[in-house]
């Protein structure tokens, strides 16, 4: 590394998240911050973000005063709301680390996860309790808090030392003065929910949040007028980071809570939400349920970042129609997450909408920061050509270059890259597209099937709900896909034969006859992993044999 | 100073300039960098970040060649064009700094800041040979570089190694790996140019020009699709750093080049700009040329940045009508310089229109970063209630810690908090409002009165260009505020005396007569410093005995 001549600036002046909150507290002290708790058995909490800093700094006065140090561990189980979003600060404040709990592991990865971090303690919602229950039972916590707006309402018979989160806000003072954190200290964690093999550990840096807000507010562009709604649960990858974007622009704050497509839709029209993030596999639904509403609800344009897989066509055209407008993007946990956002450039504006359309399905452009690059499996680089597919890796300031304490950071990153495990193509534009998990794809006669591709065009049909496609077991092909569909309501009485050929049929616009499945099947439910992820080890398992006879 | 737990993040990746351009020139390879030099007797010159990054590399190879290493500093003098916006990046890439010259400063100055930097060599515009000239032969510089279309028509006769940029360019390669920089060497350097003393050094470091590219952007919200022109020269405290921004987003660059306010109006419109800044000092002659167009000129939606000084509300409120919309903003040469930016907050926008726009001309809101407070001259911390007068303090990442090798640093800085020198006020919803710079208050009889305000209520009139308002010592008083005027051309023939009346009517509408300037002087020209503000020193000199009789 080459060193220069001094600079005269402020260099050594940290980057820590308290500080952002430090921030939105002075400068925007009266905004809002609407924390919806209903389908958690609570009320609707009205707080400002004077208020909220009041409550984080009187937990960390608490957590101090029960013995909790920089770098110690405190793992967090709950619900988008308005406590969740305070332990962002009131723990990370202090110099320890947030680490984020997926209550969708199961209890043996989650009891993995407290171990391996050696967590200290853990604060867990009223409606998990039954989730915390055997996970202190079976940990050596120091201390556990309970989160709930009616405590005496809550059966907490738990072992050990346990506290009322609202009681240690009334005890405390809200009188804190946080001290610089080295910017290279953890601030939150969060354990990757792969398929295969025991959850690895992400460790966060005060730095990498921070630059990631910035990067974030480059394809969101927050402002102090919007509403937020921060829908992506906050335990996935920092919740993808736009509540820390939207903390540093100062702008209005609402957490939907445990919810429902019903009730987080009406919490998006009441609201008046104008930018938030999250999933097809939310983004689904909540259509569906627009779709019912009578009159016909209209967003005035909102900005929503659509990430985790791409989102098919027909939503993306249908949410149109309702005032919301997707943004396709792409990360995982070891980035933070943000990688690509599909921001498109002067030249794809000019081409015609059909084109323009095709090009918005893609996860986009990387944003400044972060280095991308496709190569084989030998590791060479390969170009930026749109049709080379190779394997997706990525670097930079907000990118993992290891797991904490775990062997397999070998296998998964070098000289700082990170592999994604994800097979890609780069367009000379430089659009990434994902076409599929390298793990995923179909190799059919010597030749590659995208299991992606086959999805989408699927979901664009208005038969399909959803669609899953992997490859199969085939005594001729070696692969062969098949496909897994639930229907929509209205489609569920045809008979499954004719929509089987009129599903091929519709394939077959697009996809050369050697591309389309083998077989249809008709399901209520696609088995899903943990984060929404169609889990296509277990359809793979499911259905080995369908193609064996 | 905290210690936490261990990252797992890349917190070592360094921040660097030269991965900006690396990043455009792989992923907007093809978008246009068009270069203006008409008026300096050159062509327009169309390139893309491609062609600018491999001429950025030939350079940096010559550079290196020629002796040139990490931490020496190079001297620039030059328009807005694309070899300027070039050696942001040929010279900071080799670790070396590049050395902003403000070639309207006096050659005193110029000289005494190659003296005090020990700069190595200097590059330079053909247009500006007669400054560089002397430099060159007062300094013991090791080269010197001619940027010109056609060297072979200037008449250079210079001492010392000379070579020709282009000749440069032709001769070394475009291969180059540039290594990672400490991310807090010094990458550029301004001087400021006060008008009492000599030139004061501030370095930038990659890291503060980096973290102030992300922050401009939740302010200017560049995408890949906007044209950017880099209208504020780019040896004022980095052009304002819009440029890195704009090149962070891929955006198509105009370079204006030497400009006439017809030639950039001009420039404006053919290459449909959407996104600017620059201080009204432009924007007032440009609303002149634009008013003289005929059919009337529309841009659709010019987001313009504006600062240095506080944007008249007459001119806000024409340049809206050519689809000019004006964002206040405030920053200075030791912060980078982005402070504040007035973004609405919702309850802004709730006000009555007038209220809005009242509220529009204040500086701003600090952005996320920069952290302000208003002190009393005995360092007391004043509240923000939009009342209280003090020095505005800044303190951030991007914001100096002191000058280099000066000893005036112990005056204006305190524990990494710079003293701006500004008075302030900070209302409760955190808008900063400039209301003088301290020296310039004027007090009279004991009170104060902002000469600031005056100025702008005065350009509020038809009939005024420009206004300033300073103190003259008073009999009685101590110090009475007087104005000087510039006339629109069409008031120009008018009864003076009537329009003195007329103008100090006009301010009675929203002063008290106690704060009336008890003389309007009627004048061709304004004196102003070498970045355009009112030089109100020689004002106060000038006009010293207007009262004392």
């Amino acid at each position: 590394m080459i060193k220069g001549f001094p600079s005269t600036m402020n260099d050594d002046y940290q980057l820590n998240l308290w500080k952002i909150m430090d921030y939105a507290a002075k400068v925007h002290y009266d905004t809002e911050i609407v924390s919806y708790r209903n389908l958690q058995g609570g009320k609707i909490h009205n707080l400002s973000y004077k208020e909220v800093y009041d409550r984080i700094k009187r937990i960390s006065n608490a957590l101090e005063s029960l013995g909790i140090k920089a770098g110690d561990r405190i793992a967090v189980l709950g619900w988008n709301d308005h406590r969740y979003f305070e332990s962002y600060f009131s723990i990370t404040g202090l110099g320890a680390v947030m680490l984020q709990l997926n209550q969708r592991l199961h209890l043996n990865d989650l009891d993995y996860i407290l171990k391996h971090s050696e967590a200290k303690a853990l604060l867990f919602d009223e409606s998990l309790a039954d989730i915390a229950k055997p996970l202190i039972k079976n940990n050596k916590l120091e201390f556990s808090i309970l989160m709930s707006d009616d405590p005496s309402k809550v059966d907490v018979d738990i072992k050990g030392k346990l506290y009322n989160y609202e009681d240690l806000i009334k005890s405390f003072s809200p009188k804190k003065n946080y001290e610089e954190i080295d910017e290279k200290s953890a601030a939150t964690a969060c354990y990757t929910s792969g398929t295969t093999g025991k959850p690895k550990g992400v460790y966060y840096s005060h730095r990498s949040l921070i630059l990631h807000g910035w990067s974030i507010n480059t394809v969101m562009n927050i402002k102090p007028d919007d509403t937020f709604a921060a829908i992506v649960p906050l335990f996935h990858a920092n919740g993808w980071g736009a509540h820390i974007a939207a903390t540093m622009m100062g702008a209005k704050l609402v957490f939907p809570g445990r919810y429902t497509p019903e009730s987080l839709a009406n919490i998006l029209l009441k609201e008046e939400v104008s930018v938030a993030a999250g999933a097809p596999a939310i983004l689904i639904p909540l259509l569906e349920v627009l779709r019912k509403f009578d009159p016909k609800p209209k967003f005035n344009n909102l900005r929503f970042v659509s990430g985790a897989t791409e989102p098919p066509l027909a939503l993306m055209l249908q949410l149109k129609e309702f005032g919301i407008n997707i943004t396709h993007a792409y990360g995982a946990t070891e980035t933070t997450p943000l990688v690509t956002a599909n921001l498109p450039k002067k030249k794809i504006k000019l081409l015609k909408e059909e084109e323009q359309i095709e090009n918005a399905r893609k996860q986009g452009l990387p944003v400044f920061g972060v280095e991308v690059k496709i190569t084989d499996p030998a590791g060479n680089e390969l170009p930026w050509d749109g049709k080379s597919i190779g394997e997706l890796l990525i670097k930079g300031p907000w990118v993992a270059k290891q797991y904490y304490n775990d062997e397999r950071s070998k296998e998964q990153f070098i000289d700082n890259w990170w592999k994604s495990g994800d097979a890609a193509t780069i367009d000379p534009n430089g659009y990434v597209k994902i076409v599929d998990r390298i793990k995923d794809l179909i190799k059919s006669g010597g030749e590659w099937i995208s299991s992606i591709d086959l999805e989408n065009y699927l979901m664009a049909h208005p038969a399909v709900l959803e669609a899953s496609v992997v490859g199969v077991p085939h005594p001729k092909w070696e692969e062969r896909p098949i496909a897994l569909v639930v229907l929509r309501e209205e489609y569920k009485n045809k008979d499954f034969k004719e929509l089987e050929n009129l599903l091929k049929d519709h394939l077959s616009k697009r996809f050369a006859k050697w591309q389309i499945p083998d077989k249809i099947f008709f399901v209520n439910e696609i088995p899903k992993s943990s984060t929404g992820k169609f889990d296509k080890k277990t359809i793979r398992n499911l259905y080995k044999d369908a193609l064996s006879k």
